[in-house]
């Protein structure tokens, strides 16, 4: 009896496989008909994928069923503090210390006493042209929970 | 002389002018003619204000010049991380830590090596009216920065 | 004009009355007509009250209006991280620590990829008489959150 | 000599080899006559088995000796507090940050001076039906301990 | 209406009465009827008093009720951890972490698998003379639980 | 070359062999004449053994003589910190937090400016029966080390 | 007998005194005739000033002798924690991080095992023009200092 | 399929290799025709190499496919807290604590609210002889950005 | 009643007399009768002062009954952590953190298992002048304790 | 290719040669003529060796040329956290903590503003016979370097 492959291990064979390949996320997304960014997360460890799923994204990837066991198991979610630290992330991280008391008191005065769902969420990428330099547009959708006895 | 009140009191008096007055973000934002998530980050001590913004904001706040003082100042920017623990902002912090490694992968896929800029940058919120219940929809838009020697 | 007092402030007031005057935390729910936990966190400066129930406990307590405005203020919850090492609160801290990977394993097997809602979400303490010595049920109820893009 | 397998490796076969015979935790649980968040903590690596349950475990997952002699060990109890930040483990953690001081409070209020055992303690979770979407129920049952010199 | 003076400035009175009236620790709780590291450990503010109690304190240094009324408040128990880093507190810390989990092991082999309990639990302090140089022998008391489900 | 086998790994054997050989902690020591926390403690990597003593308890657990040098290794003392979260441990840690600054107190109205010494210093455990349940008695007994300059 | 007034009220004094009376931190390095980051640290609480240092700058910032007495002290040197998450500052913490092991790697390679002294060293800051946006020169200039027993 | 090599396992194998043929890093930078701590950085793990960079180092210092594929990948970047401990590191962390908020108040001041960009930046280390010793002069070059909304 | 005053407090007050008199460490060192580093670091707050040091010490610098009788209280030892971050106290963080463990391993090759005192234990700092630059020499002098059950 | 052996690999291996063959640090350090603190500190991995020394060690211990190699590698100097609470090592932290400001006090008293440097530096540790116990002497002889613009 074997452990299943760790998350981990599994996201490191996906991105080895995936460059080797020379595919990108986009087409791997979008050969699974799934969101690109949940796509993204799921294959580096952030959520489970169906059993068609895991299946389709190793036979694209030529890896076997080791890999695909692992992509179906449940995660522990969440990035590595250290992670955090690099900074094409940091600078989300920044953006939720700057802003994150001004956008709790909007939802506030907009919804009520509640939060924005990071479960009931979606999140989503773009790119949007523009003359001084193009700009990264990212989207969080999440839905509207009040505090409720 | 007295040292210029701190922008966390200056804060807490702008809270409570507006409270007490029955006024909301939104509408002093719309009063200086300036976004609302900056105004209110702002206000909260996170961006100084022109003089023009800050007499402007005492005057339909009725706070007096002191304020508008510490509303002028640079400020030394951040949450204090206690705050971040709150549940409202903390599914913020959530999101990052869950989504991050992803949104890392897909800015260097689109775009190369770099990062969307925390700087030039805004952010919004709106609400999206929804059957199953109405949604959160909070908006990141930076300029996308490469590592450029 | 002054700053709204902090909920901090206001929840050493309310107790300082309580105990002056007599009154369980029991007493004051019950004149609330609200839940017990609830009532009590409130009044620690964890949910914000409404008008009519700040404007109740004041008049029962005999504190004055900058208590009730407090009371009425939207709250940065949660609880310094120095309270968590105070014995009583401790052994729910060590019981999630315990148990956590448990409940979640559980709640993924009953329900699927989700959380339990800590928003949308109640709890209960109860006595239970037992011939070796009474015990302290809490009962936590939340609803089931899936994942969901 | 080989050391005896650690609870962590343990019970990363104990997830395998549950998965791929396709049992439930629940299954197992009632296998063993024993309850059922018991159980999953046991075999995630928080509680000792007897020499008995963790013969019938191993034989029913087709694990072998080394496996057994380590669900009997003596366990280092507690979560990686990695773990902890997990969403669906974190909303627990929030919980007690949330309610911890109010039901130390009540706890005072109800029994006087003391805590609800972690040790003399059961926790059990349940599905309620509701029509806003099924609810998740967990109990936590601790003896009354009374600071008593 | 006043709060309730905290734990930490009742206690900064008791020693400073304490000292300048030139009483000692044993003393007091001499007076008190009551043991020895209890008394200074609740009149540190790790212990609630009754009102006889606190009374008599108060009466024996010439505090007023302002102190007796904080020291009958329920604590929120637990040193402040940079206290913890005084050499004289700091070797029992030491102490914890070289034997800790010898104890453990031996605990559990005595009494099976369980906790000596920190709350059925006294602790007492004396001098035993020694040739060599006089020891501080403290001992530690708690009732034996077991995990029980 | 081969480096000496880490004393985490010698203790891992140890215990390993101990189980399996079905020797109790007490019985070790009782072969080796040595104190029983002593012991226990020494071959958990806390201290370092004579040439004898450790050639004594590998003959009688059947370890080779790459174990005894280990355990003849000078130490690194103190536990991994996340050791002193298992309940059983963390009830010392809470007990040196909750009377520490009173067993400080106490040692200096007894003895004048110093500390009990953590190395002069033995510490022994007892069971001690009770009608309400057998007591765990551990007894910490130290030099006492006046400030001398 | 008053104490001297910390480094951090002076530097919160200078700093009202200088935006009151437009003045900027080069006009007052000048007026000094001291560098312009040294001027800057030492007001901001980095350096001790001479006596005619600090008489200078409270004289052309009109602000009295106890503020001078505070500018003459020896400070503790270094900021806050939090300060250095200010996006300002916090991008000279990102360069060290990901350059640090660069430039010790280069230091040793040019100078031999040692270190870039941070005391016999200097700093200056320079704008210099550009044609895709201005640019922010910081030079640091420290003695090299080998290890030398 | 192989995982692609760490950026650590392969900066070991650059280090060895250069020690062992004698190379420096300023011999490395020039035969790739790259600045120096770009160079140094990007081999260390903190950029990642065109294919053309890569394939030259690995061809300069005998090193396979496996390590030129790991410098080609995209970087997590940061150093290890531990490392920023190291002497000749730890004096950049002490110059950007000590000078960090003079540094801030002079950006502010002379160019307006905003940062030095850490992204589009370059680094520079040199030789200054003196007579008291020869300097080491870093410069920090880096564009400015305003906070732009 | 007044709660006695803290020891920082009185700390801050000597400084404040001592810089205002002209008067150096040495001197109330030397009036005192007591050692250099002794004397320094009791009025800074780490050691406890007899009756008639602190009054000598409070007629030279004419300070009152009340810091007196702060001087003789019993300390809570130990810097704030922040302190240490203090360019000259940091060198001596730096030296225990690089030659710590060589240091160890002497100490136990001389003088067996066991520690240098920190109690019974003095230091003491001079002045040798070097062609090369003058030197600070610190001397550490310490009671070896063996490890004796 | 293989990586250079870690100093923390070759640390291991020196010390079980060490004790294997029966030779002491001093008489290492002897072999060399290089002083003991030093030799300790270098063998342990804090200080690189020259190719002679390195050779001269390994010859001395019968190691192979792969440590040899690791030995004169430039190091990341500094002891893992963990190692400062080994109780030999704690004491001289303890004695940072204790003396640090009163040590920064008087260095800046008798020398003026600036640090003893940790680079220009040695150490050396003593016996000191002494009637009530010997007594461990450790000497700190460090370069004054003065804050020098």
């Amino acid at each position: 009896m074997q452990p299943i492959m760790s998350k981990s291990d599994a996201a490191d064979l996906v991105v080895a496989a995936r460059i080797r390949k020379g595919l990108t996320w986009a087409a791997i997304a979008e050969s699974l008909g799934a969101p690109l960014v949940w796509t993204t997360a799921a294959l580096l460890g952030q959520h489970p994928m169906t059993a068609e799923q895991a299946a389709a994204v190793c036979a694209l990837l030529d890896l076997d069923e080791t890999v695909a066991e692992s992509l179906r198991l449940q995660p522990s979610r969440g990035a590595d503090p250290a992670q955090l630290a690099d900074p094409t992330i940091y600078r989300l991280v920044e953006a939720v210390s700057v802003y994150g008391p001004a956008l709790k008191a909007l939802i506030h005065e907009e919804f009520g006493d509640g939060i924005m769902s990071a479960i009931n969420f979606n999140i989503d990428i773009a790119r949007r042209p523009h003359p001084d330099g193009d700009r990264v547009v990212i989207t969080l959708d999440g839905k509207f929970l009040d505090y409720r006895w």
